[in-house]
């Protein structure tokens, strides 16, 4: 794979500028804008189950209560809102969480240092960012190997040559190969000076959340971040019904600074949630009411988003399972919830429990992908790349996911019906028997009428035959291999860039090596 | 692959047949009943744009017209009703087609000969059935190559062996090496005797329609055939505008003996019909009616279904694609055509262009599969084991999608809200930080909770790298060896299945072989 890790210095006007921007320009870096949507949400469950359900979410928190660990802050701020507190139990009078999340926004907008690529989230909106977490990387020639900061900057090159893909994500793989307590760091300078698209936040340590924070204020400038959002960044809930100091810390110091944050339960039904449908969406939406109503007594207006990590299990083998018609409802009657509370919701994602970017891998991916965008996501992590039940960053399936999001957004257009469209004049031109290939409504809008990819075989057999009888994974290899060839870092200020490498510096001197 | 084309001959009641009949039933051939929806379709087009398409509909259908080819009958009846027919063009006033069409029945039931697996087409239900009409199979083993009547009868045991398929089908793949005027006496001979689920009769030829009622009556006596509909059978019109008199001949002897058929549109988009959504949706739209009117005018009441085979075009290529967002678009449109005209609904399949059961068959397949459940499909033909746009029948996709078609039953089932599925006391038992994986609850509902695969890989990366690292392709291959390995052929009163081996004698005995 290409390696362009080295940072470049460039400076404007200076001699041969122009000629590198238009060697830059000559390879088309499209984003598409973040989806809107023009078709409805699909919603399967009705007002009384919903009903039923938010009451059974008040329950929990009014007799069972949440955990808040290791964090007397927290139990004071729960105390001096009015819920009980014992000893790191917190419960809560029924209405007290709703009541506090109301003043979260129903949308926000997060900016992108390229400004053209900043993405609102709420609404009809689905913004699109690649896999989360895995410590693992595969790809088809050196198999399955722990993810290195070499790997992870070529899936933050390969997400922003991607097209349909909005966000750069966070935490694309694990680089092991760096300190556990500096690789933020690393991460954070990959997205901010290899890409342009928006990104998110260190949340493994409330320190590095601050680091998050500092760094975006060198690249962002210090006013700017004081007043708008600049990372959406993963708080996950320890389901069931406990919130750690570590997840909280870091949401504590991102809402503070106005940043955005995915309050999200994670769980895989049966084993953090009760075995059925409806008791996990009870239980997701009592925890994320919990976390929220958090928020919002840290900086009342803080930017969050209603999380749903859910999945089903093997009740043979314990292992999650993805792609599963369980974990569709839950997405689905989730979507409702959120869209009920007025919050932004997050959920889905390129879901497969395959060790290979195999038949399985697309059959469990392609049913999320449809389900996050019928279920109303307004933020889409992991939407591609994922394998092995997220152990995993793929990159063949990182480009055939991502390809795959372009179906999304022709979908989510919804129809145009007119009398233009209708095209009737087509119908009387050809007539009874004949073809619309040359008729000149099909030679006016033949270009636009159908999405098409970039990456799958269309060719007849014989043709593809002779093209050596490629199958997906081949061919997405060899995309792979293109778009890291065609990567161009996009242009920074070198003042900027030089002060971001100056504070990494800076910090990674400051700590000694930490690898657990 | 297990050869059981031998028909053996069983009686009752004389020695062993208590012991045979044991041994088969050892192997469950459990059959899923056909799905009823308990979920909302997803309706992308509102009331004004349903109402534009509509009324160009009735605007082709009375400026245009639709032409019925070497059929003077057709048109005669045309006139009588009221129609101007003017050469073999049919053109019709506004509100007639639809007038004509109020006596097709809004859903029918199709008899199998073991009743437990008739079928209800139309409302709520969904019946799936397999792959139509590709002259090649292909299999892991041996590849790609013409399909035999020997892989026909394999495909219908795998049919009958396939728990979530409702329907055996029809011309499971062409078998080319019996001639082209007697193969449909041998697969309709297999679908008989072969399995005992619905299936579909002959369209090639108007006489072969009456062989295939013919064959019905010897199976389910003549008296039942004339009151209850046996067969569901696929009428495609010649898209644009165009019915032939092969297929509207088919169609004659299946209406006029109250048979069921699919009127059905066959287009790739731009090039049967133009390129936009609204404009292919106006055509369907057209052709349906049309041709539904017509059965009408054959025998008023005769069971119809509202077909929609509608795919987009490469303008790169020309080649057919599959699982689209304008398929997609086409399908969720014309499923609230049909629900408005009150009429059954047949649309999507495991639809592909890939040469191989690989990840781009598996991404095209579940959108697909997805989508129809979402439009309101009432019969999916195609719903397993179709590949290269038709081409091919591939055994191991056959099992792969047949095996994704048991998420649709759950996901279709809904979600159940009650104070018992909420599981509080779960909730309460488990507290925070605990885990589900023990309790109460979860001892309850843990077997049934979670929709599981036949197929797929759900174990460890260790677990499976020991078993040998097999992707989905090689677990499909040994399970379709398995099936049909287990395949034991359903019980048939010996002197009915006489009969059909004497029809099926005669019948080729009495007509020199054709061969195109």
């Amino acid at each position: 794979m290409a390696d362009a890790a080295t940072v470049r210095r460039r400076s404007r006007g200076t001699g041969g500028g122009a000629a590198r921007r238009a060697e830059r320009t000559a390879v088309s870096v499209e984003t598409a804008r973040y989806i809107e949507r023009n078709i409805p949400d699909l919603e399967i469950l009705n007002d009384e189950a919903l009903s039923l359900i938010e009451n059974g979410a008040e329950t929990i928190l009014h007799e069972i209560g949440v955990n808040f660990v290791n964090n007397p802050a927290a139990l004071q701020r729960w105390r001096d809102a009015g819920a009980d507190v014992s000893g790191e139990r917190v419960r809560m009078p029924r209405g007290l969480a709703r009541q506090l999340m109301a003043t979260a926004p129903s949308r926000f907008t997060q900016a992108a240092r390229n400004r053209e690529r900043s993405v609102e989230i709420g609404g009809r909106s689905l913004v699109l960012a690649p896999v989360y977490g895995p410590p693992f990387v595969h790809d088809m020639n050196g198999g399955r190997r722990y993810a290195t900061i070499e790997d992870f900057r070529n899936f933050v090159r390969l997400g922003y040559m991607s097209k349909w893909l909005h966000h750069s994500g966070g935490t694309v793989c694990e680089p092991t190969d760096i300190p556990v307590n500096k690789r933020h760091l690393d991460m954070l300078l990959a997205h901010m000076t290899l890409s342009d698209k928006p990104f998110m936040g260190s949340v493994t340590e409330p320190s590095r959340a601050r680091d998050s924070v500092e760094m975006c204020e060198i690249l962002f400038g210090r006013d700017f971040v004081a007043e708008n959002t600049v990372m959406t960044s993963l708080i996950n809930i320890n389901s069931p019904l406990t919130f750690d100091d570590t997840m909280m810390g870091a949401l504590e110091v991102y809402a503070a600074a106005n940043q955005a944050c995915i309050v999200s339960p994670f769980i895989v039904g049966g084993a953090m949630a009760p075995v059925s449908v409806a008791g996990t969406l009870t239980q997701v939406l009592a925890e994320v009411m919990a976390g929220i109503a958090y928020s919002q007594l840290i900086r009342p207006g803080a930017p969050v988003i209603f999380g749903a990590f859910v999945t089903s299990i093997d009740m043979n083998s314990g292992a999650p399972t993805f792609g599963t018609p369980e974990a569709a409802q839950i997405t689905y009657g989730a979507g409702q919830l959120a869209r009920r509370l007025g919050l932004p919701y997050r959920s889905a994602g390129a879901f497969t429990g395959s060790k290979l970017p195999d038949a399985q891998a697309a059959y469990e991916t392609s049913n999320s992908l449809n389900m996050g965008l019928l279920s109303g996501v307004n933020f889409m992590l992991h939407a591609c790349g994922w394998l092995e039940g997220g152990l995993v960053s793929s990159f063949e399936k990182f480009v055939m996911d991502a390809d795959q999001l372009g179906a999304l957004h022709k979908l989510a257009q919804g129809v145009e019906v007119t009398e233009e469209s209708m095209a009737l004049d087509a119908v009387r031109e050809v007539g009874p028997g004949g073809h619309y290939l040359g008729c000149a409504h099909t030679q006016a809008h033949f270009k636009t009428a159908f999405w098409r990819s970039d990456l799958l075989d269309y060719k007849p057999f014989e043709a593809w035959a002779e093209d050596g009888m490629r199958d997906t994974l081949t061919l997405a290899n060899a995309r792979v291999r293109k778009l890291l060839e065609q990567y161009r870092q996009p242009e920074l200020d070198p003042a900027i860039h030089g002060a971001l490498n100056d504070y990494v510096a800076r910090k990674k001197d400051a700590a000694p090596d930490a690898f657990s």
